[in-house]
């Protein structure tokens, strides 16, 4: 899997970061968290291929994380999309995308399928063939949700000598073995998959939480994650207005990520309001309590 | 006068082209034309003030003409704005903006007041002080509109050294002299403007028409204009597609400059399908028909 940060402003966008946007990169397929304004841009300058889009994520409806969604939806259309597109966010998103298609006099032509958080039939999480994505509400000022993408444990490897030794043929056997059924051989003899196929190898995860207090559920997502991307708005010495505007330090970010036992933590949605030198200091106190701290910036790739 | 071209490209945004924006910097005040995603942004990048953004005018509600204006009312509000903005576009702009701060649970706390062009008390034309914005419906796909700002007659100049021989005080006689009142000196010697005051000197023109087939209107607007801002979305060969889709060619673009005896031409709303090279022949094609052409280009500054 590769991340690609998009966007890693907070609410006002700067020259050198854009709006929130993630792109997950994953065996040729991206999918998107967030779309703040500009992403389709960012989008073309990371060169991710807009056709191996697949599925969009909206955290929140405040204007910094969904700007640019339509924009990105309605030039995939210009660009002669057809193939379908899953777009997930909270309440109002079907309502909105109606809304701007009248305005502008525009019809989808591609399937587009909208899955609003709140009218999700299934609970918390999505199965997408290969992975999961479950959302969890966080804390924020209006109804926001955090995000982990959880790979399906795969299958062993497979051991096509001992197989071989086992008198196994190469064929469809093998594939039964390999999905964890046993097989009966011409000869009568029982193969167990445990003969030839080794350990299942777990899947990676990252979590993602781009606006959000210090909160349990943001915990809840990271567990064990090989990454985690959260925002962390302000320094340490602003912990009240982090408070009071639904965000988080960066202190609170690493003790998130610190609690959650992840592999790495990518700090973004940093405010305007920090110099190149100040950033630094705001990842030196993130450090101070997860050495594995990363600060984003627009157009990083992180490939675990 | 002062053009700064803050995004050229055609509907679909390119990395070296953001959507239609044009700002124009008059006496320290900025105006803005059209508002296409990330104009935010290019707004910073060519170093304009937002402080000094007084008048917004949207052409038409096509994505790639105010996709980026929600982003940046909201952002001037962030950024401490309490000034008033006048903003200015087709019917609908005050439903959008009242759906979208529903959404997003936003409420705007400067003055902001939207005249949309069909309630139009003042038929056709703003009066905006030392200069006014006429608006003409274009030929579009939906309602559009071009626009011409002009300067109001300035007075001509004074002639101090005149006025001393004449014995007119340095002080209030002088001001009225200027502003076109003759006047009465102590001695009983009538002073009449014309005897110290230069004949006026006309303001200046430029017309904008950012989303058009070839039309009447347009020649209308720029009708002597310094400059003409007109779209060129193709190259002659594509005179069909031009017309299909509520473009115009560069040529055309070029007759509409001829014909309205403008002193130059910009282009622009420039299709992603040209690369460089090509774009230098689209360039070549206008300038055939009319030699002060300029190929737009995103930060581009026209002082006139």
């Amino acid at each position: 899997m590769e991340v690609v940060l998009l966007g890693t402003s907070a609410a006002l966008p700067t020259v050198r970061r854009w709006p929130a946007a993630v792109a997950v990169v994953r065996e040729g397929e991206v999918l998107l968290f967030d779309c703040g304004e500009g992403t389709q841009v960012q989008f073309q300058k990371a060169r991710l291929s807009p056709g191996k889009l697949s599925h969009i994520f909206i955290s929140h409806l405040h204007g910094d994380h969904f700007y640019g969604l339509i924009g990105l939806l309605t030039s995939l259309q210009l660009s002669g999309r057809d193939k379908e597109l899953n777009l997930y966010g909270p309440a109002g998103l079907v309502k909105y995308l109606h809304f701007m298609c009248k305005l502008s006099q525009f019809t989808f032509a591609y399937p587009l399928h909208v899955h609003e958080f709140e009218n999700a039939e299934v609970k918390e999480v999505w199965d997408l063939g290969d992975y999961t994505v479950r959302f969890k509400p966080l804390k924020h000022k209006i109804a926001a949700y955090g995000f982990c993408l959880e790979e399906k444990t795969r299958p062993g490897k497979f051991d096509a000598a001992a197989a071989s030794e086992l008198g196994i043929p190469v064929g469809p056997e093998r594939g039964r073995l390999l999905r964890g059924e046993s097989i009966t051989l011409p000869d009568g003899t029982r193969v167990t998959p445990a003969q030839v196929v080794g350990p299942g190898r777990p899947g990676k995860k990252i979590a993602i939480c781009t606006d959000t207090e210090f909160c349990e559920n943001a915990i809840a997502l990271a567990a064990g994650a090989e990454v985690l991307i959260h925002e962390g708005t302000f320094g340490h010495d602003k912990e009240e207005r982090a408070a009071a505007t639904g965000h988080s330090t960066v202190t609170q970010a690493a003790q998130v990520a610190r609690t959650a036992a992840v592999k790495r933590l990518i700090l973004t949605h940093i405010s305007a309001r920090y110099d190149h030198g100040q950033e630094r200091d705001l990842l030196a106190q993130a450090q101070a309590i997860f050495p594995e701290t990363i600060l984003a910036e627009d157009l990083m790739r992180i490939e675990f």
